[in-house]
């Protein structure tokens, strides 16, 4: 079974698209050739491709937030394309740190135009966004923004000080995915509602809604990152425990205080890469010891959150209901 | 002889300093860290240091700006703040792009803290730029900032284009100089007036200004990277041609269509590392095809025509004998 996206959210591509092809073509050719790479619209030698970008939920988050509080979609548009833009800077820039090799079952940036290229195709995407936002005339907004950047700035900074250290706490590994992926995605909503007219009550309740998305989406991603099909994810089987990345079930299970957890420490603090063997019973392990279940149970936590805060929005439209499904789709999703 | 600052200019660090530690006091903590420690404030623990910092013309250059046209200076100091987190943003990224081991002869950020911490760094201290000057509530100050950085990123991306390419135009390595080094100067200038309310025409006297004086500046600093003094400069003597570096000089003396442009072709096309005698030699085919009197004499050009900008200002007044003197430092300087 694949989860599907509503139907509202994937209307809003035909809006979001020309718009982000509007901004990157201000880009100048050598830059925007690598950015149109990246973005799955070209191949490598620039000829045109159907590599079917990302999912691109956070515009359409911004545009349905603006809806939400009964402005036309177009009102967001500015928001909608600066935060797909700083986060494909931040995937460009990932990669680099990361050492990725593929990205959307495709060869990363930097391991086809090099290191030096990825950096400043990121630097430049985050500057096109910003200046995106700026042409809205809305000071608010920008500011939305940056702090947003500095958040994730700081999220994806503790996940990569976390590989090199031995105990992480469950808070401080909560805060990072908060930082790391919540904060674009709670500025992603705030953005639509601020720039559809919504009153401050308004604004942070569907904020509040963004973050929460966002929090349930990266645990599913940290579920998929151990547990997804390699066929659908793009990555490899059990990639995250493969690098010893310390996502939260990983850290759920060393700070569960159980047999398993201890077990499971001792694969973490081996030198030699895990076999593939062991790779398995790491996965057992985390299971065994109640975090799959615990990580699971808490994503959907933040959807009955995040759907909290749209009740409280205001009457049920059918914007609404496409959000609530949103939700859904973010916990159900094998990919 | 060692060309020193105007007091005009170094008087401005007692204004920029307490400003940009503010700025850089809203990071967290372990952005902080690496921060201070590349702005020369710490050592690699974190303990106070005086590692002495760069030079800081580009927010002289804002805060000068604002004086000639008979403001405070401190009405410039987010855009002084400004542009000075985003030549450090650049000088972050550069250093992992060119893989670089020092900058002012202390450890680069990567090499240190690793490649991550620096890229990340580097992120931030970009996306605190935009912010301070967002603070100032003014978003053609913010729209001005946003082009110098996307001229700045495309400059830096032709810069390292050019080393694989066997041909490079003159007109190119200019332009490919001005969006490096010349567009964040403009900039400084160009805020510094807008923040300090100048008329349109002031403002892009004084820009135009600040563009002639990094031109200047990189032109020189070409010159510097052959044949500058290790000790003074804390680069290895003959640096940029040890790597190859398609600098102006290097350009000049390549399209010279002389026979020492012909010699030096055939060094530049050698696949192995030139060796102490051969780097020796190259210099000398770049000094002997003219190319070094042109740089100095193009640089020369371009304080002249900075010059020209400034006596179209205003009155005199000591702030344009300080702008004046600073366009003699840049040529002079041997650092």
């Amino acid at each position: 079974m694949t989860a599907t996206l509503p139907t509202e959210v994937t209307a809003t591509h035909a809006i979001v698209q020309p718009a982000l092809r509007d901004a990157v073509a201000g880009l100048e050719p050598a830059m925007r050739k690598v950015v149109s790479y990246h973005l799955g619209w070209t191949d490598e030698n620039g000829e045109s491709a159907d590599g079917g970008g990302g999912k691109a939920l956070r515009p359409a988050l911004a545009l349905l937030a603006a809806q939400a509080v009964r402005s036309a979609p177009e009102a967001a548009l500015p928001g909608a394309v600066a935060v797909e833009l700083v986060h494909n800077f931040s995937l460009l820039h990932d990669d680099v740190m990361d050492g990725d090799l593929e990205r959307r079952h495709r060869p990363t940036v930097w391991r086809l135009f090099g290191t030096p290229a990825a950096i400043l195709a990121g630097d430049a995407l985050l500057t096109l966004a910003v200046d995106t936002l700026e042409r809205a005339a809305d000071p608010v907004a920008t500011r939305c923004l940056t702090a947003a950047v500095q958040r994730l700035i700081n999220g994806q900074s503790a996940d990569v000080g976390f590989e090199h250290r031995v105990e992480v706490g469950l808070a401080e590994c909560l805060e990072m995915a908060d930082g790391k992926t919540a904060s674009l995605m709670r500025c992603s909503a705030e953005l639509g509602a601020l720039l559809g007219k919504a009153d401050p009550v308004q604004t942070e309740l569907l904020a509040e809604f963004g973050r929460c998305l966002g929090m349930a989406f990266q645990l599913v991603d940290d579920l998929l990152g151990i547990w997804g099909s390699q066929e659908i994810t793009g990555k490899p089987v059990l990639a995250d425990l493969r690098v010893r990345k310390k996502s939260v079930p990983v850290v759920a299970a060393l700070t569960s205080g159980t047999g398993e957890g201890d077990a499971l420490r001792e694969f973490y603090r081996q030198s030699h890469p895990p076999t593939e063997e062991e790779l398995r019973t790491m996965a057992d392990l985390i299971e065994r010891s109640g975090a799959l279940a615990w990580t699971r149970e808490r994503a959907q936590d933040y959807v009955v959150e995040a759907r909290s805060c749209l009740d409280r929005i205001a009457a049920p439209s059918p914007i609404h209901a496409a959000l609530s499904d949103l939700t859904r789709f973010i916990v159900e999703r094998d990919r």
